[in-house]
């Protein structure tokens, strides 16, 4: 972090024509984005969104709405521009990249064993790091993957506690009962997983998949190229999740669009300390509220670069 | 409002490329524009931001942490381009319009009597009706106002009940005594003003302002021209509930963009049945937080109107 353009930036702030402060979060976005871009005056002129689609061998357990072949289809979707993502990046003028993940070769079974081996984590992480180019203004991630949430849950339960309950949530629109079949095949990706919960990285390559592997992988390039990450939902902040447990202050660089509908996502953030920009009860994935987030961004910039001083405007101070 | 419209767009909702219910509140944002436009695919290609500007009596009793001249200075940053507000309605390609009113003509210091005369609260009104006119996609609404929040916890305290202190807050960044101070007025108006707070308009004519009424008859005229409206910050709201404690569904046409830090937004928001869009502890007024709440509207539109169905799209549906 660049906390002399941090502190250039909090310099501006206070001398730009409204009380100090009166701003709010729109300050603090500012200030967050000079430290982590590393210039006084940020800037969104390249917001990036990228999608990460894995595909899991947990999804035949019949823990989704949606049958498995609906990962593919939607990676079409998006090379086609017909998703949500799709309009959301266009709206605000971001390219949008789709990296699809080996789908044709589902991950292991997570409630039999272990999602992946050593070599494939390390690749997929590999993978999501050299998706990230040094430059850019700021990256939003996303994933694409029937069965993630599941994944997700376990993770999040294996790093994190908990019971299975408290990290299931209905995912793209389970009923009831489908909710009860994910919470046991969590339970037991946990019991099958167990002696992979010590390191983060190797719960990651347990209960994890492709998708969520390079999203961690994409979040560690980011801290090192000096850009700034909005994080997407749940399965998202999952992954990005894993660097967080194996150092506190891995994902400073890193905002959370948003507040997912999923249960998990606000008791994750709780742990992580994060605090959502918005709370749209989203549940989508793809990227999509990390993407509906950056105008929020671009506004913050707006308003940092773009605003006079009390002095330059010749506006009286303060009169106490 | 255009039932038909909504339900259409509704029906659409429900055919996108998503779990129905996925994208949240853009859904719900997609289908209220729809309705209040009266277009099954509502659009945002018009954003218009109004900022009316009012001078106060009451500004003269230390109510606020800046001298009653920083309003008419403000009103010539606005032209000048120069507050945030400018920036905020820039980035959103969106027309700024600022109405200037009587700045040198404060009104009567509530604390010894009533702010407005009939005459002049009816004029203040009709102006702000002058200002909608038909065909405009959306209106946020702003104010400016040094002793604003004064009148505007006045007016709020008067209309809804409760104790001056439920409704008075820093505003521009008053110090505890500050606080007192403004606590102190409060209670004064309301005893000086005793007898016009049976009517939801006498109480704006008595403990308002022009700028307040100019919202109030903007909001009035949205509704009639189907213009949807975003509401600011703490002013901003206690105008537009004058309509509401008149009639309760008279702001169904109206969002609120955003919560502001001044506590007693909250407070209001839970009485107006409104849930922000943003939470951003902004509390600038001059409609800073309804112009950044604009992308919001237009990402809802982008994703209703530019997303395939699944048909469309040819992916898979629900599997049970």
């Amino acid at each position: 972090p660049d906390l002399e353009a941090g502190s250039a930036a909090e310099v501006r702030q206070r001398e730009l024509l409204k009380p100090p402060g009166a701003l709010g979060r729109l300050e603090e976005i500012a200030v967050w984005l000079a430290t982590w871009q590393g210039r006084a005056h940020p800037r969104i002129e390249r917001p990036h969104v990228a999608v990460f689609a894995g595909s899991h061998g947990v999804a035949s357990r019949g823990v989704s709405a949606y049958p498995p072949e609906v990962t593919q289809q939607m990676v079409g979707a998006f090379v086609n521009g017909l998703a949500a993502v799709n309009q959301l990046a266009a709206e605000t003028d971001a390219d949008l990249r789709v990296y699809e993940m080996a789908l044709e070769l589902p991950t292991g079974d997570i409630t039999q064993g272990p999602a992946m081996g050593e070599e494939d984590t390390a690749h997929a992480m590999a993978y999501g790091m050299m998706a990230i180019e040094e430059g850019l203004d700021v990256v939003a991630l996303g994933e694409m993957g029937i069965g993630n949430t599941t994944a997700a849950a376990a993770l999040a339960c294996g790093l994190f506690g908990g019971a299975a309950e408290d990290w299931v949530g209905p995912g793209t629109g389970l009923d009831a009962q489908g909710e009860r079949r994910k919470v046991e095949a969590v339970s037991k990706a946990l019991q099958a997983n167990a002696g992979a919960l010590s390191d983060p990285l190797t719960a990651l390559a347990a209960l994890g998949g492709r998708e969520l592997a390079a999203i961690a992988g994409a979040v560690l390039a980011c801290r090192i190229a000096r850009v700034p990450v909005l994080l997407d939902g749940y399965a998202c902040s999952v992954a990005a999740a894993v660097l967080h447990k194996a150092d506190p202050r891995a994902l400073d660089h890193c905002l959370v669009a948003h507040c997912s509908a999923e249960p998990g996502h606000a008791r994750l953030l709780q742990l992580l300390d994060k605090r959502p920009l918005l709370d749209f009860a989203m549940r989508l994935g793809e990227g999509s509220g990390a993407a509906l987030a950056v105008p929020l961004l671009k506004a913050a910039c707006a308003v940092h670069n773009g605003m006079a001083t009390f002095a330059e405007a010749g506006v009286s101070g303060r009169a106490q």
